[in-house]
């Protein structure tokens, strides 16, 4: 059974109809597999073949192709009807000589759509060129438009029912950085440190279990500081270390990243703590100025003007748009909190505020994860905002 | 620190270019995060944003080029000095009017890189087809030659310091199929289970601390055993239902997979009992015949055979070639185990055998993970072929 009610997904489907429309495109083609749930409900650890979702103007349902043994899944967690699931035989899968673009166009064919417009995820991970390559050749009274980010945009604003999933996340991002902070300690295996947080992830709360966050948990300790995206190694956390730590609560595939900074030990250095003082205070003054209405780059502007008086630069964007996702990001491609976004932010949009800092010389991290509101904006989860000192 | 010696990489790299030579390719562009690890010991979760490795006939060493925030990342895991590290702005970051390969064709161009033939992986997730066309629109004066699993093929039969690697993460996958085994009963939330399978991945074991293995755990329960590749729910096991769980051991990024089946109840319908038995003595069978020298399709023909007088068809393939990987598969894409692959096993090949049955009326997962010997093959880890049940 699919997570949402069938009429939700009809609505996100006429949404992405309106924005096909708009761009000239009569077949949608989405990889992407946080697109593909979002239209359907597909949930299926499959993303590692080529398959797709197909969105005609001409008809109400997408259909779903995939491969043979994941129709199954296909059946099982999405709202398509029986006639909408097509499954390729095994022999397409990591072939040298067939492509499973050459069975979705048969398939396009077969349907007469391929006359039209087609529009592809030209800058997705999960459509490859030789994806494009093959429906190309295989499809040439088509024309193909660049759809990238189409269905990204129409999931920005969030319905009521994604809101409510996004605030289970972030019940669990509570309890899992109450993890973090209770399981890390000198002496501790970073490995034992992980294997806490990821059973707080996937095990979730009493009420709402859990699920796989799109990224695993980053957890940069000791020399690791300088940088983001590192995991986790069997190294012991040492006494007078910091531990940079971005993790996440997730419901469904819906998002609530936490992100915080634990020294342990008595002496924190002086510019870690200046560092802290800064980048809470810029973060503050950011989301200060955020409600509906307000231009994502002025969000920027505001964090910027803020820290000027500091040594601190930042030249890396400060957040993005967060929701249903999928590894490799949980971040939805969309609002990038940097100068040069023109979004103009509205109600139900969701955003994590990430002003990280990685120097070689110190790293601290701080995050909200927020919903806009009319006037404002509300936490997806209520947690301290400060460096933590474990001594 | 890089986890191997630099004589390793050196090695690796050596074998690569052997390959890029016979292809006539001088320069490789390498996309895929497992191939980057490989040739670099690059090892950061920021693969969702566009980044390579170049390998040039010219240089002994490779490339890595990222984004800014992530070469702090390359310092620390890579064995590349400095001058092999290079860093984009970060507003090259899913922007629509800047693209990665901008930067890395200016690059190409300042060695001198862009008048030969240049290898991209075509169908390789993390390499778009934007990527391609940005590319070859910034290099008018390269050959594109698809170099899709060039390092792929390299990869496929392992050093003997891999091969410890993949032992340990045996003994880890031993860990978590026993804590499987011990946390799944009746009346326990499927998510609950998840999150002790997850903590005993990633913490390992006292000797060696486990890592993410590149697919989380699928545990399809009830209704859901009908297909793979899904993951958990919030339900509770069920009195007299099967489990199926696909499960893995990783260490340092190498694989031990590890997949059995468990039905919960004293009274296991007569179709699950035949199927395992056919599926068992089949595997049985396969494994029989595995040695240096034998052509892989024969492995997929012995178990054809083997399971001929059954009414069961399988028509995917039973096996393919695991090692170093990172989400969203731990597969190769080099062998598969399935009738027309004519690769010849050798000693230090390293194979994961999996023939599932995901059919409408009963569902039965059981592996085998093994390193190819001279006059056989070991397995990664000692775990009883059986399906267990737990009454």
């Amino acid at each position: 059974m699919p997570v949402f009610e069938r009429e939700e997904y009809l609505q996100r489907i006429s949404k992405t109809k309106e924005k096909m429309s708009e761009a000239g495109i009569d077949l949608l083609l989405i990889s992407h597999p946080a697109n593909m749930n979002y239209l359907t409900g597909y949930d299926g650890w499959s993303f590692y073949v080529h398959q797709c979702v197909l969105v005609s103007l001409e008809q109400e349902e997408p259909v779903w192709l995939g491969r043979g043994m994941d129709a199954n899944g296909a059946r099982i967690t999405s709202f398509l009807s029986e006639e909408n699931i097509l499954e390729y035989a095994d022999d397409y899968v990591q072939s040298t000589v067939k492509h499973p673009m050459h069975f979705i166009a048969d398939y396009i064919k077969e349907k007469g759509w391929d006359k039209g417009s087609i529009g592809v995820e030209m800058d997705q991970f999960f459509f490859t060129h030789r994806s494009y390559v093959e429906l190309e050749a295989s499809l040439p009274n088509a024309r193909f438009v660049d759809a990238n980010t189409l269905v990204n945009w129409v999931r920005l604003i969030k319905s009521n029912a994604e809101i409510e999933f996004m605030r289970r996340a972030g019940k669990i991002a509570v309890k899992v950085m109450d993890t973090a902070r209770k399981v890390i300690a000198p002496g501790v295996r970073e490995c034992d440190a992980a294997a806490a947080i990821a059973a707080a992830q996937y095990g979730g709360t009493e009420e709402h279990g859990g699920d796989y966050p799109a990224i695993v948990p980053l957890m940069m300790a000791g020399e690791a500081t300088k940088t983001p995206h590192l995991t986790w190694t069997d190294k012991r956390y040492q006494q007078e270390e910091a531990v940079l730590l971005e993790l996440c609560g997730a419901y469904k595939h819906y998002h609530a990243p936490i992100a915080r900074t634990i020294y342990l030990g008595k002496n924190p250095p002086q510019l870690m703590l200046d560092t802290a003082k800064v980048v809470l205070e810029g973060l503050q003054d950011a989301l200060n100025i955020i409600k509906s209405g307000v231009v994502v780059e002025e969000v920027e502007e505001a964090w910027r003007k803020s820290i000027a008086h500091s040594g601190i630069i930042k030249t890396s964007r400060i957040g993005y748009s967060i929701g249903v996702n999928y590894p490799p990001d949980w971040g939805e491609q969309t609002i990038s909190v940097r100068p040069g976004d023109k979004t103009v932010l509205q109600p139900n949009m969701t955003i994590h505020l990430i002003p990280g800092i990685w120097f070689d010389d110190v790293g601290f991290e701080i995050d909200a994860s927020i919903q806009i509101t009319k006037n404002g904006f509300e936490h997806l989860y209520d947690y301290p905002l400060e460096l933590f000192i474990k001594k």
